[in-house]
């Protein structure tokens, strides 16, 4: 079956309505495209009763290229899998999935359009009670549930199997692991940042420690991840919390996700440094976000605790002594990965509008300068930085 | 497809003249059954100008306990797979294989009767000068070729997901990383062993660092590992060396299959202890064992550096403080799986004759004593004991 790519607004209403009956038969529909993304198509349906519904369609190619980069339809078979599976052992956290459409590379799904963006609300510096529990929560059943202490060792592999996806891992491999730590064409560094960059170009410490995380990112089927867990991806009301586009889950090593949350909340506190706004204000904000980094922690370590504790299936595997060091192991995995989504975020191809929206070329500097200091920190002491206490006060050193 | 058992000699012949054109179309073929393994059928064909050659076919059950024990025949497939993934990369040191069919779940291969099983070959006390540049050379080959290292990174995928062998797995996670660490009812115990059992069942640290082991056995997809390379699994002559029997193939950490190998060495060190025989030969055998183990890791270590430094595909993972940091973690990893092999081999439920040679209980006790201690030693401290010569020291402090 080959790919039927929507070719107007009217074929996207007859399949809503071939696949949805959220609407009425004879209710006029309207379509709005809200691709944010770079990879997908993106459209809200919706009627005049204020129901709706969400629209994603994978193209054959990445979506703000064209089809001179192509990338395989086989992602939002992942990102459905990965919602599916998140819907089991964590349905608050993703919006529900209404229909999945092979053919057409289709989701049809809940419109979280009530949700604001996660990236946006800390840039805007809003305070958000629940959001570490929820995100505490959620990595924690995730990752749990699809380790092989959550899953019998077949089924695990067989999850490892289907969550294979190969092409986007490239993606990421590349973008992560190399660019950012070499001086890559693709890069985009602020020219006032050139000697820094230079400095993690020529640092030979620095390449061995990424090396290792990313031999772990390559070859270990830890836990079915997200694989893309930054804030740009996180959705939040005060009261709710939503996580989407999963279409880069494959099973990889549980600190990947953690470490890219916690390192997006990390480039705010360096873009915090330096966005408009009352210094105090700003200040007072960059403690919240280093309070929730370790709220999230603490969290989901002591969910994932209790978890091991009370439903591991493999006997071998519930030792509280391997269970600890399980756990220690993933915060510095955590810490390692952060460094390097700081990292890449801040020379990389992708930036970050935390940083970003600093217009005046000088100031931005001097948070990615922090960006990069901290992130630096986090590859090299990842070891010995062992709880979030330690981080906090080694980055508070940076800061002042 | 249905499986089709052969059910008598004719048949086999049958088969091997349809599929092979070794044997002149109207020589007399002899079939003589050979099955020594557990799992599956093996016969020699032959006839009387010396020309034979292998038939190993795979019932859907392990063959010598009968359809009682069901096991998935994918395991023919996966041997296969391995034997011509070595075929291409170290050609001399798997049998090559004639024909494999599917449907009968069968492999003609080449007939390595001219080789000696390697541990007979260590029983008998028997000095093989090129063994370890040949097990080492083929470690090297293997490991670096078939890791993302060695392939490019989509491939490796490929290549871990058609060597997914969940099944088998699951047989040695149980009997290597479980049952031998507790007072499990498959394991077989000297009785006059049952105190030194008992302080292993009640080992904290001890299991905490076995899981540690399993977890990266389940997990880490590192490279095609061979998975059961045992002595049993390796035939020689004083110029030549197979390996055989990758049923249990697939990909798994490095350290694995080295350790194991390292495991049979020291087993059979152990085993010397209190075998029959003059007692200088036997240490002056231990010393050649231990000079062994150090030379296949030199000949594996110095092989895999120089592959590791030429041809390494992935530029970030051509540091070279990242590949002398990787080579030290196989070393480590292979410390560990050693230790467990042995303690499975010792207390578990798969003996092995190195030790059961010894008739006296008293002596195959002291024996038996002394491989448990290696083993717990290489578990525990694999993290400190850094080269092959700090281990020779710490295993003759123990022999004296």
């Amino acid at each position: 079956m080959s790919f039927i790519k929507f070719s107007g607004n009217n074929q996207i209403i007859s399949f809503v309505r071939n696949h949805s009956d959220m609407f009425p038969e004879h209710s006029a529909l309207e379509v709005e495209e809200i691709s944010d993304g770079n990879l997908n198509y993106v459209y809200r349906v919706s009627d005049s009763s204020g129901k709706s519904l969400i629209v994603k369609q994978a193209p054959p190619y990445i979506r703000v290229i064209g089809d001179g980069w192509p990338l395989t339809q086989d992602r939002i078979r992942i990102e459905q899998q990965s919602l599916q599976f998140t819907a089991l052992h964590c349905p608050k956290i993703v919006p529900e999935v209404y229909h999945y459409d092979s053919q057409h590379c289709v989701i049809l799904m809940q419109d979280i359009g009530d949700h604001d963006n996660l990236r946006q609300l800390l840039i805007d510096r809003t305070e958000l009670p629940q959001i570490a529990k929820q995100l505490g929560n959620y990595l924690a059943q995730m990752m749990f549930r699809s380790s092989s202490m959550g899953m019998e060792s077949t089924a695990h592999k067989a999850l490892v199997k289907q969550s294979q996806n190969p092409q986007l891992c490239k993606i990421s491999e590349e973008v992560y692991f190399w660019d950012p730590f070499c001086d890559h064409e693709r890069n985009d560094v602020n020219p006032l940042l050139k000697p820094e960059a230079e400095v993690i170009w020529s640092n030979q410490n620095l390449k061995r420690e990424v090396a290792q995380l990313k031999r772990r990112f390559m070859s270990d089927t830890e836990a079915l991840i997200h694989g893309d867990l930054h804030t740009g991806s996180v959705f939040a009301t005060s009261e709710s919390c939503k996580v989407i586009d999963p279409e880069f889950s494959f099973c990889g090593p549980i600190g990947f996700d953690t470490g890219v949350l916690f390192a997006n909340l990390l480039l705010n506190y360096a873009g915090q440094q330096n966005l408009p706004g009352d210094s105090r204000e700003r200040k007072a904000y960059q403690n919240w976000l280093l309070l929730t980094l370790g709220d999230i922690w603490q969290q989901f370590s002591a969910q994932f605790d209790s978890l091991m504790t009370t439903e591991t299936l493999d006997p071998s595997l519930s030792d509280p002594g391997y269970q600890q060091w399980y756990l220690q192991q993933i915060w510095q995995d955590s810490l390692g990965y952060a460094g390097v989504e700081m990292t890449r975020r801040t020379i990389g191809i992708a930036h970050v509008a935390d940083i970003m929206n600093i217009e005046d070329p000088e100031l931005r500097a001097d948070s990615e300068r922090l960006s990069l200091q901290i992130a630096t920190m986090l590859i090299l002491q990842r070891n010995t930085l062992n709880t979030p206490k330690q981080l906090d006060d080694a980055i508070n050193q940076l800061r002042t």
